[in-house]
């Protein structure tokens, strides 16, 4: 299916909604489904004191609840910004087929949002990255993985 | 401060109730400042029909929510199992400042839970990655960022 230009420019309204509200920066999101929007949202981290209420966790969180299904497989999601890690994490685990982005990450460090450092910091090796991360109880929490794994009937996904 | 085994031992037991319940996985999480827990949660994919709600997730939305701040700068996270790039992704954005984790990405793979494949994708340029991206509309969204730049007063965080 070719780009839909329709899609992007409801991002482009909904980030301008946002960022015209305070509720957060200029980024919006919307989430197609064979060509229909079934999820939609915009940066709401001040409006919601939620630091992962970026554009495409809150469009992805509202398709999943419309659909009613974790997976997002098969659907696009077009965004205003390319997105972050945490997003493109949020966009990895709800199985999206395609991302189509506005402004580049370099674009938006010229705009004063500056998730570059966010994204080398993923290159790193854990010991090196900004925030420091070490094991604690490992024995205790790998019983833990070895109850999950004897349960019957257990959840995957 | 030293670890506090006490924090990464009510994670587990978050843990324990979620999987258990069928919410999800064996991932439960803790937010500490101070030496006090301030937001707790487990994974809740399934019981939310949410493929953001990890238990990072979770627990980070709680401690903000409770501390009315989009920032845990001084907080703590404790964590059963090493952070996926997307919660990583939210541990940098709330500015946490320490991560404790039980079982290893490696021990979680053991269990089937890989997640290192989604770390080997943040280590790609965007087009060798899994999901593939492409811009649309560039100019459109940059009109955009400027006319975020020209606001007066605009959000900053």
């Amino acid at each position: 299916m070719p780009a839909d230009l329709r899609f992007m420019r409801r991002a482009i309204e909904l980030a301008r909604i946002g960022m015209n509200s305070g509720a957060g920066g200029p980024f919006g999101a919307v989430v197609v489904k064979d060509g229909e929007i079934v999820g939609e949202g915009y940066n709401r981290v001040l409006a919601s004191n939620d630091p992962t209420a970026h554009g495409e966790v809150v469009a992805i969180r509202a398709a999943c609840a419309r659909l009613g299904s974790f997976s997002l497989e098969g659907c696009e999601i077009h965004t205003t910004g390319e997105p972050c890690p945490m997003c493109l994490g949020a966009v990895l685990w709800a199985r999206i087929s395609r991302i189509y982005y506005g402004f580049s990450i370099n674009d938006a460090a010229a705009a004063g949002f500056d998730d570059r450092e966010f994204h080398r910091q993923f290159a790193l090796p854990a010991a090196e990255r900004m925030v420091p991360s070490a094991p604690l109880a490992p024995e205790e929490a790998k019983e833990l993985l070895g109850e999950y794994l004897a349960l019957p009937g257990r959840a995957r996904y």
